[in-house]
């Protein structure tokens, strides 16, 4: 970029290079290791993170599943995995190396001689593969079994971590349905891992473009001044998507979109749109004020008025006709799960007070897209005419999470002629073109972070309760009244959505 | 724009559209007819606006000049000007339309015939074109002939709108070259032409990237905010040339860059950056704010540390070798007259008290280039490693004036990888990609708004009064001692414009 950004940096000295950061002696055991996640991100990640010298040399992973295979099995069926999903090109001497470390243990979660077996192995390894004792526990597996998973690492003494080593515990989402389920599964996991221990993944937080909000508002001097409730007339955070449940239904229904993606990822993105500068970097500083953003949230008063849910029927996407989701299988046809969600929230404090944010996401939606925009107020004052300003929207500051990830600021600018009418255009950012390194996914990233032991990334146990906290009520309210909405597949939410902005005299964006 | 722009706008009438302004019954007297900018830019402005249909059917153009031509002869040279300078396609009958309103009157400026046929001709072209009496006489001559045309102009009744309509007049820079001349030939003019009939060009407030520079900051919140002392740490206004003087040596020697650029060019473009908001987008209301800004400007206390001048010498442009300044045709060997001009100003108020605004012009300079660079202060505090921001510079705002039109954002974002390192990148937006519209020539706006009577483009008398003050004590210091430091062509100036920077701990952009 020194070629385009037009000056020389008079502070960088060329001969310092970072140094990177690399995990030390460790290993991963998965549990639930045959499912789609460890198939698509999870096996593919340890592949890039090694590729890239990330990982240490005797690093080990180790499957556990239902299934009757042998190491050689599973070092296959990872191999398979890689090839499909990595992000970085295959190379054999890497592959030979990260196989070395490769263990299968067959066996079901409550299968005593299976978790000795694990026990044993995680021995062998230490000496066979130097991994120091370092082991974290990931649990890739539905919150159902999390109790028996974690209470059988107790029972084995896989938890306790020999003197001089860490053991940590990873688990996925959903962390629980509401705030009672929420604070028993965290009871459950807390009783054999310390807080500092556990980690919650939330794969947005691993992405490049999220992580960016803060370097984009705390090492830059031109965003931060307008940050604030003096010069932001609204935010917008949106996750859409263009698919439908797929194979999910188990999964989705009677969940929704509202605890699938608001109370996790767009809470997130909200916290790190609203909070305020963190004293360090570190996880206890991000924690603090993140929780301080969560604890000033309010919900509307009227309910009703503000909080919209959907329901995909019938529609067209991408040129081919899709079914309703009371259609999809293994779906009641009287269903009343949200695959569409939309909420306003206040911020109760002092940058933010009287400053909307509106979250949605939805299934089967116009495109996938997710961002955050950012809507300024209008000028205090036109001096131009009128008609000059007919066409003049609010100036936007949008951050493009995913795909086509960047940074856009929509302004108003003179249309070439020769009368003053002014007329909105944008100025953008891309990720793609403004670097040649290629974005690690969030999964490398976040698994690094993982074996690291640096949690800035995940979000904490009491993150986690008060974004229900926070969702709670609404959830109460959908149960107590009605039924979502329907609307096209394809098109972009109810009807319902648009009046609730158009009531605060505001529009969604069309991303 | 409103595909990418992401929102509608709700306020948006779709049957309003904007009404061009277009020019009533009137002419123009172009003196010196045959010179360069008559034939280059002129001539094709008239066609273009004509084209465009913003002329009156009855438009008339009458050339004056020491040529033995009739009416046909000039119409001739106007259509070959209008076939390779027009912006807009040739179109025959636009052409016809305004080759009838064609005359020319070949004389001396001390000439009484000639200007007695002059008013004939008006007279003439009020019956037959429908003028209505409405003329500007666009003085295309050196300024040494000022005081004979303008006196001609008087003696024959010229200067003297018949009831109900207007005559004006238009000079073109240099507008003297010192206070005391400047003075004398305002008093000129003055004596003859009221001061809202005179209108001084300075094309580069007819560009589009100039006047959306008021635009850029009044009809947007986001930037406003930060267009000050508390935020920016400087401003770099660049005019750049990759040419040498040419064929101009008998104009430029003895006049230099200074005068020949910063005093109008320059000053102008800082006027607008730093103005506060005008009270309308009125000439007098405009006027205000520019002159507060000059009488604002205080020159640094040690001219010898804060301005530079120099002089280039024979180097490398474009894969060619070219010859130095003082080699060059009709240049005296001993000339000490600068190609290459760097000035210091401070603007002394309470929005800028404190922030530098540096100057520089050059011919021969690396590339043709003129922007205006409003470079941030580093951020206050950052919560960030500082290896992780030790590439990171200030962040700017650049207006990209020519070539390129556009605006750019320079800004810290994350490198993409498994930590936390920031680096500059860009964000863009360019007419050319945004706007279908092509921008008019600035000649095109400047010869509409004379027709109009809209003098908000056009600098006043007490405007190149004062900048003149600022300038003649730098030209005085530069008299009394030494002479311009010699810079190799294609290079970016003399090393003491970078000294002179570095003096203050920054450094000229490379644009």
């Amino acid at each position: 970029m020194s070629e385009t950004s037009g000056w020389e940096n008079p502070l960088r000295d060329p001969l310092d290079r970072r140094l990177p950061r690399i995990a030390g002696p460790s290993g991963l055991v998965i549990f639930g290791v045959t499912g789609d996640l460890s198939r698509k991100k999870l096996m593919p990640a340890v592949y890039d993170l090694a590729n890239r010298g990330l990982l240490p040399p005797g690093f080990s992973l180790v499957g556990f599943a239902r299934r009757d295979w042998a190491d050689e099995d599973f070092a296959q069926i990872v191999h398979d995995a890689v090839e499909h999903h990595s992000r970085t090109p295959f190379r054999e001497e890497v592959w030979q190396q990260l196989a070395e470390g490769m263990r299968f243990i067959p066996g079901d979660f409550s299968d005593d001689t299976a978790f000795e077996r694990l026990r044993a192995t995680i021995e062998d390894l230490d000496k066979a593969q130097g991994t120091g004792g370092n082991f974290a526990f990931y649990l890739s597996v539905p919150p159902k079994f999390f109790p028996t998973v974690v209470e059988q690492l107790k029972q084995h003494g896989l938890s306790d971590a020999p003197a001089g080593s860490w053991r940590r515990a990873v688990i996925e989402k959903p962390f629980g349905h509401d705030l009672a389920s929420a604070k028993e599964l965290n009871a459950i996991v807390h009783e054999v891992f310390a807080p500092d221990e556990v980690f919650r993944i939330d794969h947005y937080l691993g992405k490049e473009t999220v992580q960016n909000i803060l370097a984009l508002r705390f090492a830059n001097t031109m965003f931060e001044p307008i940050w604030n409730r003096s010069f932001v007339d609204h935010v917008q955070i949106t996750m859409a998507e263009d698919i439908g449940i797929g194979g999910r239904a188990g999964y989705y229904d009677g969940i929704g979109a509202a605890r699938d993606v608001i109370q996790n990822h767009l809470l997130q993105l909200m916290a790190l749109t609203a909070m305020e500068e963190p004293s360090g970097f570190d996880a206890p500083s991000l924690v603090t004020e993140k929780l301080k953003v969560f604890k000033a949230v309010e919900l509307p008063v009227n309910l009703g008025a503000y909080t919209v849910r959907g329901q995909y029927a019938a529609g067209w996407q991408g040129g081919e006709k899709v079914i309703g989701y009371l259609q999809e299988d293994g779906i009641d046809t009287q269903s009343k799960t949200d695959t569409y969600a939309a909420i306003k929230l206040e911020v109760n404090n002092r940058r933010w007070a009287g400053v909307p944010f509106y979250l949605r996401t939805g299934k089967r939606l116009g495109r996938r897209v997710t961002e955050i925009a950012v809507v300024f107020q209008r000028a205090p004052h036109s001096p131009f005419d009128t008609t000059a300003t007919a066409e003049l929207g609010q100036n936007a500051l949008v951050i493009r999470v995913q795909p086509d990830e960047g940074v856009t600021v929509r302004f108003g600018s003179k249309v070439p002629g020769t009368s003053m009418e002014l007329r909105d255009v944008t100025m953008d950012f891309a990720y793609g073109e403004s670097f040649t390194e290629s974005s690690p996914e969030a999964y490398e990233r976040l698994i690094l972070d993982l074996l690291l032991g640096d949690a800035n990334l995940f979000p904490r146990t009491e993150e986690v309760e008060e974004s229900w906290r926070i969702l709670d009520p609404i959830e109460e309210y959908w149960a107590a009244h009605g039924k979502p909405a329907q609307y096209p597949a394809g098109t972009w939410g109810p009807r319902e959505a648009d009046e609730m902005l158009a009531r605060d005299g505001r529009s969604w964006r069309r991303p």
